[in-house]
This record gives C-alpha cells, structure tokens and sequence, in this order.
C-alpha cells in the first residue's frame, strides 16, 4: 500500500497500485469530476501528480486521467481547481465489513449429504451366494448404514459395475437428513472418491449465482453468474407469474431458466475440465417464485388471496426428474421457502449468516425485488416482505438499469459546482443508474441541499443540471455526449418519489417488526445485510435517504449473497437442509399489510430521512450543519 | 346330481349335468376306450345307456359317445365288452381337496397397501394460508398418517386437483411395510374411493395368470391367463438367460413380456369397463429368473457359479419407471425371491399356503421346470430346487407338450386290451402329453405291467400299441388316424427314462431336505401341492411313479396357483411384502448339489418307485396284487 495525499485539501489516504486514483478518491469521499464512470473518455478527471511514480494515462505534461492511472509509489496529487471539493462535504465513510463467519464455517472439514465410499467388496462364493445388492447392504452395515434406498434403474446396473473392476467400487450416497435416511444414488467401478463436485445455485429473480465446489475439500473452484433468462418474459416476479398463465408459460420459464442453468454449469466444468457426469449435488436457493417456476410447480396461487404456495419443503428430486443433463444419480436439493413472499433465499441467507445459533438480536435485511426482512436470533424468528417495488434494481426509475456494464453505481456532487462524480460497473461509458448509484444520487442530492426533506427540487437553483425536464424537474447526471446511450442521464423528481417509496416501505417493515415483539431500534444488536446488491451500497447513504435505520455503523455488516451461501452450506454439510426446515418453522411471517400501523409507519417514512428527525440523530446533525 | 350306475362292473357314483359321461367314469376310474381325448371324433368311447334320459350324441340306436352325452337324470351305463375294463384296475381315486385356508384369508376384510382416503381439507385463509402440501400433511396427521413421501410429479398437479372440486380430494396412499412408511403416490378430486383395483400376476416361465382384484372387496373381478412369450426366445428359464446374453435380448424378453402382461390387464379391465387409470396396484410373483427379466436385471449371474441375484427384494418401483401405461401413481410390487432358483413364486406361495403361520411339519412342493420344494412351518424352513428338468411341462418328451388344447392330461389302459382311455384339454383332438398325462401314463404303463422297475418296456408283449420305434421301444398312445397332428402319439422308453430322471430329483430333494434337519417321511404332517399342475396329477399315479412320498393320502392338499394367490394376498394386505421378506430370511436355502448324500439318493431314486420298495409300502401292494 501507498500513502496517497491529495492537495488542496491536504489528506492522506491509502492505496494500492491496483485501484486507480478515482477509486483511492472516491473510497476516501474525496470528489474528482467524472462524467465517464471511469471509462476514460470524457478527460473530466485529470489530475496533477505533483510527486511520485504512476502507471497510467497521460493527458498533458503530469497531468493524467484519474480513472486511467494507478500509483506505483507514495504520491502527491493534486486535484486541479475545476475538480475541487467543498471540506465540509468529505466524510469517511464505514469501511465496509463483510462478515467473517460464513467463510470460517466453510473452511471446516466438509461433511456434504453426499459422500462417496470406496469399498473393496468380497466377491461372490457358493457359501456367501447373496444378491448384488444384498452384498452391498452387508458392506454399508459395516459403515454404520442401514437400510439405504435404491432405486431400480441403479440396481439394473449393479451386477456390471460389481464385475469390472473385481467387485471394487465407489458407492455414492446421499443423505436426508430430514428423514435421517440414506440413498444410494451411484455406483462406480474402482475407486473414484477423488471426483466428487457439487454446485451451489442462488436462483435470483434477476441474476443468477453459480458456484461450482469440490465437495471433498469445500473448495471453491469457479464462479459465474448471468441474468436469469426468464427476464426476457416478465422483469419482475409478478410479470413472470402473469406470463405462466399463458399456454405453456410455465412450461417456457423453467425450461428457460433450467437450460440456463445447464450453460452456466457447463461453462464451469469447462474451467476445470470436467464434465456433466461429475456434478453430483445441486443446490438451489431462491425466492418462493422461482423456486416454482424452477419445479414447473403453478405460481398464480402465490399472487392470489390468501397466498398459498404448492409446497415450501421440496422433496429429494434427481437431476433426471427436471430434465437436467447429469449423471443419474445427480441430486438436486432446493431451500425450503416459509411463504409465498418468503422464500428459500431468504431462509438460506438466515442458516449462512448465523443468526439462528447466536444470541445477538439481529436485524437481516435484504434487499432486492421485494425486500425480505428478518428480525431474531436463536429464540425467535419474525419476517416481513416488504413491497419495496424494483427501485432498488433500477425499475421504475427513468434511467435506471441493472447493476451491469455501464450502470452508474456510485456517484458524488460537488456542493458547490453541483459537478458529479460518478464510476459505472466495470468502468464502462455510462448507460444508466443501478440502485446503489440510486441511493447515492439521492443522498448527494439531499446532503448538498438541491432537493428537500419531500424529496422535491430547490427549484431556485440556477444550475445546467437541475432543470425541468419532460418528466418534471430533474438533475442531469451524465450529458449525453459522455453517456453511451446518446441521451442524457437524469434522476427525476418521479424516480426520487418511487425510491422513497420503497425505502419507506421497508423502514416501516423494520418498524412492524420490531413493535410486533415489544422491541424498538435501540435494542438491535446487529444489522445484516444481505444480497449483492448490499455489498455495493454505502451505509451513510443509505441512511441518509432512511433506507437503513440510523444506529451505530459498527453494527451493520455486509454479508453477501447470503442465499448464495446458504446453498454451498447445504452442499458441504449434512444437516443444512433440516436446518433449513427448521429455521422456515421456527420463522413466523408477518404479513404487514395487516397490521393496522403499517400504512402510518409508511407514510411517515416518505420523508427524507423520516417524519421525525429524531429517528436520524445523525442525519439530522448532517442536515443542521449543512445550514 | 345324478345316480350314474355302470354296468357290468355294478358301480354306482355321482355325477352332473355338466359333466360328460366319459368325465364321470374317468373321475371313478372306470375304463372306456377312448382315442380322441373326448374331442367326439373316434368313436371308440360307445356306450349303451340302459336306463334313464341323456342328451348327447347318438352313434346307433342308444349308443351314445361317453365323451358326448350328458345325464338329465340316474342313469344306467353299460360299457360295452369292446370298451371293459378290469375290476383289478379299478380303485377309488382319492378325492382331491383344495385347501381353503387361502380363500378365507381373502375373505376377511381386506386391508390393502394401496388406500384411498377421501378429505374435505379446509380452504385457505390469510390465518392458514401455508402451501397445498402442507395443508394436505396436517390432514394426514388427523389420520394418523405422519411424513408421507411424495415426489415432484405429484407436487406440480397438487394446486389444480385441490381447487377443482374446492379442496375435496381423495388422496392414495401406497403403505410400504417394509418402510413403514407412507407414500402419497396419487390425488384426484372428489371422492373416488370406489373405484380402487388392483392385478395380481403370477409370473411363471411358461404362463402368466391374472386377476383383476377389487382391493376394496378383495373380490376378484376377472381372471386370466396366457403364455409367457418369452417362450418364442426359449423355453426354459436357462435358454432365456442364453437368448439375454444377445444384443438387446434382455430387453427384448423384459419389454416382451411386460407388453402381454399389458395387453391381458387391458382385456380384464374391458370386461368389467375400466381403463388403466383405474389399476393402482399391481403385485408379481415370479422365480428368480422372470423377476429379473421382468425387471430388465441381469440375469447372466443367475445361472453362473455361484448363482448370484441382482437382488432378492425389490424397491417400491412405479409402473411408469417398467413403462408400463397406468397412471403415475400406479405401484408395482415385486415378490421377494431367496435365491437364484428359489423365487419369489415360492415365496409368495409360502406366505398364501400359511405354512409359515402354523405347527404341522410341511412338504410345500412345486412342480415346474425346476421342482422347487420346501420343509418346514412356523419355525423353521428350509428350501431347495430340485434340477428336475422339463419333463413335467413335456420338455424332453418326444411327443411331450405343454397343457395346451388337445394335450392328453389323463389316461387310462385297460391291462387286458392294452387299449388306452384319454382325455385331452378342452376335449381337443390329442396333439400330444402334457405333464399329468406323462404321470398318468408312466404310471398305467407300470400298474398293468407293461414295463418294469427300471422303466423298460417288456418285450415278450405282443400287442400293436407296443413296439420298437425309430427311438426304441415304445407305446402308442394314439393312432395317427386319431391324432392332431397325423403322426402316432408315443411314449418312448427314453420319454420314461426322463420323466425317471425328474422324479428322481425330486424325490432325493425331499430326502436331503428331510435328513438335513434329522426328519424322515414319517414326520410330515402335511404335503402342499402347488402350481397349476399339481391340480391336474393324481395323486395315487403321482405316488406310484415314486414323484411323491407314498404317505397316508390324508396328508396331501393341492392348493392351486399359491404365487398368483400370494401376489393376491400382498394386494389385499398390507404386511404381505414384509412377511415376504421374512420368509426369505427365514427360509435356509439347500444347495442339493453339495450334498453328498443327493447323488446316491438319486440314483437309488431311478427306479419305479424305488431302489427300496419299503418306502413305496402301497405301491409295493399293488405289484404284489397284481403278481
């Protein structure tokens, strides 16, 4: 690491020479103009590198682009007056934790529900004349298991695999441990413990999460995601449960999203030359929506009055059963989900962060389509879903977009040029705002005074940027010369309604669920938060618009994609899945549309950052300085 | 009944309108010439009805063909001087019985594995809205039904049947006993507990049998049966292994028979207006060898040293995994077998008999392709296969056949005319000799002295009937001008030495099971006569060929098809299978062939009936009456 001061404002941060200057600047809240998200094209955030060695683009003589140019030494730099920022406005921002227990937990030794055994069985005599089967029966015994199931179509296969290698073999088991019982899933000539894959699946409404695990060892050993391809029918889970209804709709989504599945898992084999046939265990995690249209179970009955699900606990299924192309004995598990609107992700995300063995009072937030919230620890369990509405995945925000290429996820205003700054996923032109830039926007938009506590535009602010629009009033993030769509990027008064909308959704969720157990905000010892989506957020913003509840921020902690983890937990230790039923028992789901002050607790929540200040003591204290 | 007197020998018995006059005299044992087996073609059998009203037909004036006419009232019979038989030859045939224990078992309520449940579920509400399969589990634990099985197929179809009739269903349940565990294998809406039926298969080498059984009543609806045309592949058991070995063969046999099976339960369900859908059950018994190609198992190790199974249970398997058309629901269940060459057939036999049940010392005997026999009751049992070929099905028999239509399946021979009284099956012109024809023959040939202990013919006889053939010494049973076929009907010396060979077998099996647990004939209390076949022998000939112990004729009971029956009973009860499996576990299995003892038992065994005429005692009297 580097020491990195910049000038004027004489501060000293640290950097690496893998960040650019932009991304040491912004992580340290210091503002450089930047209109290309870090693309490199719009030459706004040049900096003047005063002393030190860089690697990066030259604009003109010690002048480089701050997103272009990375510290190869101790630097002084020099942010040019045109890309100055106001003192007041810089801040040090929560470093941002990411939980530590998950990955302790699976650097255990593994012990996954499907283990494979190498056996050296004594081959038939006239004495010991028994069946196959009865012969392997007698050798698992001998391991401690007992009445294990097979299924024909093995048996079938047995008397060969016995006789070629001399009646050595690798048996395959799977254990339930929701019914404590054994299946004998494969058979396989010699010895063949070393193979042993699973795959670990966050079946999102918008993303897929692939991981692909050796279950030996535990190990991770590549990665994938992709849109989840049912997108292209419905954005949203209700869209897609609309389109189901339609003749072979159903049928459509979860061939769709199987075959996805298929590439992505082929892709990672690929990776480790590998094929279909060493994939042994599948396992899904995802809201109780997808995990229908995965099953082709009907969703419509989710959506209808009173919400019923076809079932929250699956069955043991195989690959072959979902038309999926792997080895015949290839199991495929899927999370138990509590509720229509509570689903396997969530209850995966509870088993991986821990919060059902620990005492601490943990609030578990994630945030994605609808946001799930859980409030508990390992006496009790309460959740909620809140309607936040796809704001915070870029929908119904004018030129919002998902979290891919180009997506604005960070942005910071100058308060007194009103100049932003902003850094787009994978520093490429921007395209449009994803929902952590979203957040950003909003918070810089209020802190630096150009809309208020309504979430309405000052509209005595003589500035190119703010002005009204075809949508009414609007702030220009990105002119279209430096945007890769041509247009003009703008956040709009609407969108800034709609976001508010769904933060307020979800505070008074927290509210309903704290007060549905006597307990208020002071008394929560943790908050996590969940979801990829949670990695990207900033912790001040985020309770600077009143999306988070304004308690200390040592006690939040990002945790990923917790359903993600949830999966891989269920592919490497034993008793997940049970956990899992257990923890989906054990949760009571409010419904918090039926509760008499949620619409109250809502429509206080339409304030930024609420109704009462005294909720935000910090953001108040922001809010005060500022003036 | 009727009074039927027969003159000269002054002989007054019972018999019916439904019965021929030629049946009513064969049942007594009372001698008249007979060639055609009653097909009413050769004239031979013309009686002269002294008294009394026939119908029948009229060969000269009151001449009627005995195997023609039928009694509408007593009758007076003469038998005229060309068709007299010896009153020497004559002795009262013992009557045979048929077991009933199996019958009344059946009658008792039947509690079959395969139950249908009707349930008004409660719709869901906001308070009670959890999923459709959880809605259906709390309903079953109010039945005391906890944790039943269900697989992804049915989920998917769960949240239409519920709501098609506003949540009133009924629910099938399959019970595996062995398991104790519940499968919730088929929903429909409504109540359709009416209509529950279940088939019954006895799966033989040679014939399938079938009932179509009502499993709410336990009543048989309809019964069938055909060939098994694996037979067009080969005719025994060892030949089908050779026919598997070929490319596809196994498949070939598995999906042969599993085609016919199809085809004979489409044609009971015609006759009483049911489809497929409507069979949820289906039970088979079968040896070894059908079994696994019924299962599309290997059966090459059957037959190889040392003589290993696949497996000897068999997994809940549904008829849509055999592909066979039922509904998805539809259990097929699989008799457990013992061993290589003691099946399932025998074991279901065992379990139908209630040997297992009871006190008394029991020979269970099965006459096949292979004898299978079993010693034992309640405590003990012990099992063997006597390799005793096909002679008794009419394999290794010149003009041997199986009990087709026209096969000669009783015969009388007059000692003093040397002339033969025959009935065929179905009263067809006689094509050739089936299993208890052969018996009967073998044992006419000895009474009358036409051959000798050893079997050979004795040749200072000078009578057309007996002569040296192409294949040596012979007896003409029927004349070509009688025949089916064109040709004679003979029994050659070589057709008696293989029957010889058979009987022997069989009979130094009884010996080495006996002497294995320090018994002998004295202590059997009871022998059980199986198979079809065994309903057709008699007994008295049965004996004096030295096939069955000659102990007191009370002992003996023919049961009939105890497979079929036993596939019945796992049908209509539901710890049929587990005792089953029992029976297997329990029952010790002989190989014969590693007795010492066996070869010089079954040498001695060659002879008729007996190297030692004292175990023979009423035998012995009858060629001492007759010297």
């Amino acid at each position: 690491m580097f020491k990195i001061k910049f000038l004027p404002h004489n501060i000293e941060v640290k950097g690496s020479s893998e960040e650019t200057i932009i991304d040491i600047a912004m992580k340290y809240g210091i503002h450089i103009n930047a209109s290309c998200g870090g693309a490199g094209v719009c030459n706004k955030c040049k900096v003047f590198i005063e002393e030190g060695k860089v690697k990066g683009e030259l604009i003109e003589e010690k002048f480089y682009k701050a997103c272009a140019t990375f510290p190869l030494s101790d630097l002084i730099v020099r942010i040019p007056v045109e890309s100055d920022i106001d003192r007041k406005a810089l801040f040090k921002k929560t470093t941002k934790k990411k939980a530590t227990f998950i990955s302790k937990k699976i650097e255990e030794l593994p012990e996954s529900p499907y283990e494979k055994l190498y056996l050296k069985l004594s081959s038939p005599t006239i004495e010991e004349n028994f069946s196959d089967w009865t012969r392997i029966k007698i050798a698992l015994e001998k391991e401690g298991i007992f009445n294990p199931e097979i299924n024909i179509g093995l048996l079938k296969k047995l008397p060969y695999i016995l006789r070629e290698k001399d009646f050595e073999v690798t048996l395959s088991l799977y254990h339930d441990p929701r019914k404590d019982r054994y299946y004998l899933v494969n058979i396989e000539s010699g010895d063949t413990t070393s193979s042993n894959l699973g795959v670990a699946i966050d079946l999102g409404t918008t993303t897929l999460q692939i991981e692909l695990v050796d279950l030996n060892s535990g190990k991770t050993l590549s990665l994938t995601s992709d849109y989840n391809p049912q997108i292209s029918y419905g954005e949203d889970v209700i869209s897609r449960i609309e389109f189901a209804k339609k003749r072979d709709g159903l049928k459509i989504l979860s061939q769709k999203v199987r075959e996805k599945i298929t590439i992505l898992i082929e892709e990672l084999l690929k990776a480790v030359q590998k094929d279909f046939n060493s994939v042994n265990l599948i396992s899904i995690a995802g809201n109780t929506v997808m995990s229908h249209l995965f099953l082709e179970f009907e969703p419509k009955y989710l959506r209808e009055y009173p919400y019923t699900p076809v079932a929250t606990e699956f069955p043991l299924t195989f690959a072959a059963d979902l038309n999926l192309p792997f080895g015949d004995g290839t199991v495929v598990q899927v999370a138990p989900c509590k509720a229509s609107y509570v689903g396997g992700d969530i209850i995966a995300g509870i088993v991986a962060s821990g919060i059902v063995d620990e005492d601490p009072l943990t609030l578990f937030i994630d945030l994605g389509t609808n946001g799930e919230i859980v409030l508990g620890n390992k006496d009790f369990l309460m959740c909620a879903s809140c309607s936040a509405g796809p704001a915070f995945e870029g929908g119904g925000i004018k030129n919002g977009i998902r979290a891919t290429s180009g997506a604005i996820e960070v942005v910071n205003i100058d308060p007194f040029t009103l100049e932003p700054m902003i850094l787009t996923v994978n520093k490429k032109p921007p395209k449009g705002i994803c929902g952590s830039g979203i957040i950003s926007l909003l918070a810089n938009l209020f802190k630096i005074g150009l809309i208020d506590k309504a979430g309405r535009f000052v509209k005595n602010i003589k500035h190119p940027r703010v002005r009204e629009g075809e949508d009414g009033w609007e702030y220009v993030v990105v002119w279209k010369e430096d945007s890769a769509t041509g247009e003009d990027i703008v956040f709009t008064e609407n969108d800034i309604e709609n976001v508010m909308r769904a933060k307020a959704a979800m505070f008074a969720g927290y509210q309903i669920l704290l007060e549905s157990v006597g307990l208020s905000f002071e008394d929560i010892e943790r908050v996590y938060l969940a979801g990829t989506f949670g990695n990207y957020i900033d912790l001040d913003e985020a309770i600077t618009i009143g999306l988070l509840p304004d308690i200390p921020r040592k006690k939040f902690f990002f945790l990923g994609n917790t359903s993600l983890e949830g999966a891989k937990l269920a592919l490497l230790y034993k008793n997940t899945l049970l956990k899992m039923e257990k923890v989906a028992n054990m949760m009571m789901n409010i419904e918090l549309s039926v509760y008499p002050n949620y619409m109250e607790y809502y429509m206080a929540a339409l304030f930024l950052p609420h109704t009462n200040e005294n909720l935000f003591p910090t953001v108040k204290n922001l809010s005060e300085e500022r003036k």
